[in-house]
């Protein structure tokens, strides 16, 4: 980036936050109109909600991890407010508000920005995009099997294959029963579960001390998690059903950070990157404690960050050229208007009037310039063909600027000739 | 809306915010996809800024006029942050920051959302999103005329026709002649320009006194407004070359509120609705302000709400009916997956998994259910097809639900069957 010397700082954006220039933003565009269409061939509907939502929603009522991270203050009404850190909060008071309206499972994704107030480190950003995606109303199999495969197939959908990531999936019901066993109280397995949580982050001399804490030992906990996975089999056949067994492990570590998941947990893993695409699991408490009570629904769902993934299909070569390939198409323009007698210049802003109307995207030279830095501009542009308007009008000249071939035709019959 | 008593008030949205349920996000993206369609034909290349920008930005350097409606606060790490409550300081900075690395003229847009703490009245919103526009380094009339037509084609494109709305086009600098002639300094224009720009709103005895402040009499301004308009010529030909000149008219009193435009200035007008759909102007000034000089540019660039743009296309009868069929569209599914057997379910789960994989949207029931209940599952989901996997299995039925017309085929033609 070539910034001139003497700008300040303020310039930039606020450190964490983004500027997508046009080159950033065909990325962006890429990546979620991927999502969208996969997430539109599995029948789920979009939806947003609110960017700023009243504090309360992630303080008191959805365990209150990102607290901490809160992008939160007072409005001018007085009210305590907080820029929107995930989206599962919104999206269940968004259905509790009109559980009755909607036929079950409901199937639902957005595709929305987050704020969280996160240590500069890692790359972590603070404001962030996800696609959500969640099934309310359904504690089926099937439908586990379905939201899964949907996570895979989000992922497919860039060329990552297995090598490239996996699913671990869990649910926190082992831990259940391995607390309960113990006679360990509920209201101390949240505590319980973020032990396990980082016991992949964390070296054993830190977890060791924790887990003592909870009489467990730490040759206990590993005897435990040796111990064959719990029956997923219904879940198992599903997935292969669809050719999707290979995406699947299962690991007893993977309990997820947020407190309100209840049953099923799994995360989208990037095996050479080290890091998670995507997590989820069940919720099927939140919507009660939500309304408390007047509404209960089961809900299961997961999200997918923008960070991360463009990260992964950067350095995976195949998908890095798709990603490049959809930013040079997003910036190429069908053609360039080139207008070699200014006399002509009102029937050529007829003309091109014409084929934009028809859906083309078309750059001309605003004011009067030189024939040659003309057709220079139209292929810097990436045009395809040149149409230029000169002092054989109504007859113009069709240039395809790859193959440097001319052809003659009525100005009427351009849009034809370009294939629309 | 079926809302359950119980539910507290604390499950909505904030006031002024909105929740987008499926059926007004498709709306949303109706009007979205509209935009970016005619804007991309334009070559406007698309960009994004930070939700959330320095206060600074709006507080010192853009005139200020939105700081009393800012949503602003300190962040954890002691900043002074703002919900931005307009894109043009955004983008203007974007410039200012890489101006070296784009060539002139840039033509940019995005579409966006933006905050203000606006009083509750009016159906105004606190949350809101815009499309915007700009052009930069170009002083062109070119340049103002393919503005002018990108913000009249972006109405078109909706089926608005020239009795639905048009352009208030005016030039700042006829008020800049008026002022001088009357010795009135150029730092007390900008307060006189609101005089001017609420003339339309406020009755005569609010505007007269105001008017008295400045040795401006009543009769003196009338008179001022009846002259023949100054010459636009040049803008009205290029305009008449685009077959756009009916949408266009000149009126002296638009001046629009913000501080920073200098030249020409104009609103998309809805006569029915007596409500502005867009305005904007060129700020020649506010690069070179918000560098201290360091970098300038010329800019000119225009804002679409989409809060009044969905008024008014609810209310002109031919647009609503667009607008309701892309809502339609965009819920209804390719094919519905009935599963008459359960024992072929594994089957039915690989096949969907294919239909999906080439671009259908389809789904299915997640656990058994009777054949009826899904044909109505199908029905009111707006399937086009029924695809019906029973004991038959490799041969499955297509049911063409609008005529319910049935014909058996092989699974591995399904695809080709249903025209992909």
């Amino acid at each position: 980036m070539d910034t001139p010397a003497p700008i300040k700082l303020s310039l930039q954006p606020l450190p964490g936050f983004r500027d997508f220039y046009p080159a950033e933003h065909a990325v962006r565009t890429y990546i979620f109109e991927t999502w969208r269409r996969v997430c539109r061939s599995y029948a789920f509907a979009e939806y947003d909600g609110p960017m700023l939502e009243p504090e309360e929603l992630y303080v008191k009522k959805s365990g209150g991890e990102l607290v901490g991270q809160l992008f939160n203050f007072v409005d001018k009404g007085k009210r305590a407010v907080a820029l929107r850190p995930e989206m599962t909060p919104t999206v269940a008071r968004m259905l509790a508000v009109r559980d009755r309206d909607y036929k079950k499972p409901v199937k639902w994704f957005s595709i929305a920005s987050f704020f969280r107030y996160e240590k500069q480190q890692d790359g972590r950003l603070r404001e962030f995009c996800q696609l959500n995606c969640d099934l309310f109303g359904d504690r089926s199999t099937g439908g586990e099997a379905e939201l899964l495969s949907l996570a895979i197939d989000l992922f497919r959908a860039f060329g990552l294959t297995a090598e490239d990531f996996h699913l671990r999936v869990n649910d926190r019901g082992v831990w259940d029963d391995f607390l309960g066993a113990r006679g360990i109280a509920p209201e101390r397995r949240p505590d319980f579960l973020q032990i396990i949580d980082k016991l992949e982050r964390e070296p054993r001399a830190v977890s060791e001390p924790k887990l003592a804490e909870f009489s467990v030992s730490w040759e206990e906990l590993q005897a435990f998690l040796a111990e064959p996975a719990p029956s997923f089999g219904p879940l198992i056949a599903e997935l292969e059903a669809r050719g999707l067994r290979e995406f699947v492990r299962f690991d007893a570590t993977i309990v997820r950070g947020l407190a309100y998941y209840t049953g099923l947990v799994f995360e989208v893993f990037a095996p050479a990157h080290g890091r998670a695409l995507a997590g989820g699991g069940r919720y099927d408490d939140l919507i009660a404690t939500l309304t408390d009570g007047a509404v209960s629904q089961h809900a299961f769902g997961f999200a997918v960050g923008d960070v991360v993934l463009e990260k992964v299909l950067r350095a995976v070569p195949h998908t890095r050229a798709r990603l490049e390939e959809s930013v040079r198409a997003a910036s190429a323009l069908d053609a360039y208007g080139v207008i070699a007698d200014e006399a002509r210049r009102p029937e050529a802003l007829g003309l091109f009037a014409q084929l934009r109307a028809a859906g083309l995207r078309l750059d001309y030279p605003l004011a009067a310039a030189k024939v040659g830095k003309q057709f220079q501009a139209a292929e810097a542009a990436g045009a395809r063909y040149a149409v230029v308007i000169g002092a054989e009008w109504p007859q113009v000249k069709l240039k395809t600027l790859a193959t440097r071939t001319e052809e003659a035709c009525a100005a009427e019959e351009v849009l034809a000739r370009l294939g629309r």
